[in-house]
């Protein structure tokens, strides 16, 4: 698939979306940006665009194998992949397998306690409030989504975890939470979103519980590319020279 | 019914709760006290707990009338009333019929605006993590409730939002939101608990939109005293002297 690079469309703190010459495809190009706690935290790691879109198209490639419905077509170049034209729906959502972050401080629970059901939240995607913690009840009132497109979001966000748990397992990763995002095609197809890498998971080394994921920047505990590395290594992708 | 009053079992902000000869029967003894913010703010208020007695007691009689299952029993003194023995569910319900207090924060909505249908939120009650709202993947990890109380106490808060609505609007006050506690009796049977007043549910004038709730306190707008006894007047409830 060869398309032209178009305007740009938006720029987030992680990437930016660019038009191409097909009006139904965007051009997503994963930037070098790390940040953490609403963009308080902010560093330049070069390599970490490459991986995450690695990553992430590894990830997406998977779902679509097993599937789901996603927003991807296709890794174009180290830091470039297509993406199917989508309206984005403004609602994070948080599948957890294991107590940790947010959930930890919320609850009083110890991270690392395993979770017997997965547990999904959702957060309503505005920088101004600090994504909160919202309901069903408001997601209705914000008129963020209807009732069935967040029916089927819970189905596919627990179908994702399902594939992602085993899919990491099997590589000796936990798969602890992750946040999707859905969007909207222009025919009102639901379709998983943004990206799945470890900006977006908490991944941990299954006999260690070394932490593989963005946390380690978070909370200065090692080095990011490294980890990142580490997990594109496992996912079976070709870890490329970032010095 | 007569019952002699027994040992201090619990002492909370706003009441104490008593042992009586009937081991069904809790005697609640409403205190003084005003708090807000988790405790942070406090002050005596004379007569503010004869208030909140005589006006839980009379919205429980009307909710007790509608068939609604409820602890309360009858009012014994100014500041005394019997209730059933219930194991408290630790999720305070708040309903909500007009954007206020921490909803406007947390969702970026004017305090005043309509909502169209009633929102319900939980949120764990616990001092020491501030009471944060939650969801019922969350409840379930916490196991506050099964999934058959939690719908339940649904569709008891809506019901109890239905009668008092109506109940306040004929009065000419609007009921912005309120907070319900839920208790499981030694059967297993669900009842509303807890109180309802202006410490526990927000009341504007329907006219003026002045507030008569614990807003007055927590804002510092006005005599707290003077707002809960316009609210008991307005329920048909005799006006005690607190001078």
């Amino acid at each position: 698939m060869t398309v032209q690079k178009g305007s740009l469309l938006y720029e987030g703190k992680a990437k930016k979306i660019y038009e191409t010459d097909d009006p139904n495809i965007f051009l997503v190009y994963y930037k070098d940006s790390a940040t953490a706690f609403n963009g308080e935290k902010k560093a330049e790691i070069v390599g970490k665009g490459q991986l995450n879109n690695e990553i992430s198209s590894l990830l997406f490639e998977k779902l679509n194998e097993h599937g789901i419905p996603t927003h991807f077509v296709q890794k174009i170049s180290s830091n470039e992949q297509l993406v199917k034209r989508v309206t984005i729906i403004p609602i994070e959502v948080v599948v957890r397998n294991i107590v940790a972050g947010s959930l930890s401080k919320r609850l009083g629970i110890a991270e690392g306690t395993e979770i017997k059901k997965p547990i999904i939240e959702f957060y309503y995607k505005n920088d101004d409030l600090g994504d909160p913690l919202i309901n069903s009840f408001h997601i209705e009132l914000l008129e963020l989504a209807d009732k069935e497109q967040l029916d089927e979001i819970k189905t596919l966000a627990f179908k994702v975890n399902d594939i992602l748990l085993k899919h990491f397992h099997e590589r000796n990763v936990r798969l602890v939470d992750f946040k999707l995002e859905f969007g909207l095609l222009n025919d009102g197809t639901l379709v998983v979103a943004d990206e799945i890498s470890p900006d977006t998971c908490r991944l941990w080394d299954k006999h260690t519980n070394e932490k593989l994921d963005k946390d380690v920047f978070r909370r200065d505990i090692g080095n990011l590319t490294d980890a990142y590395k580490e997990i594109l290594k496992r996912l079976g992708g070709t870890v490329p020279c970032t010095e």
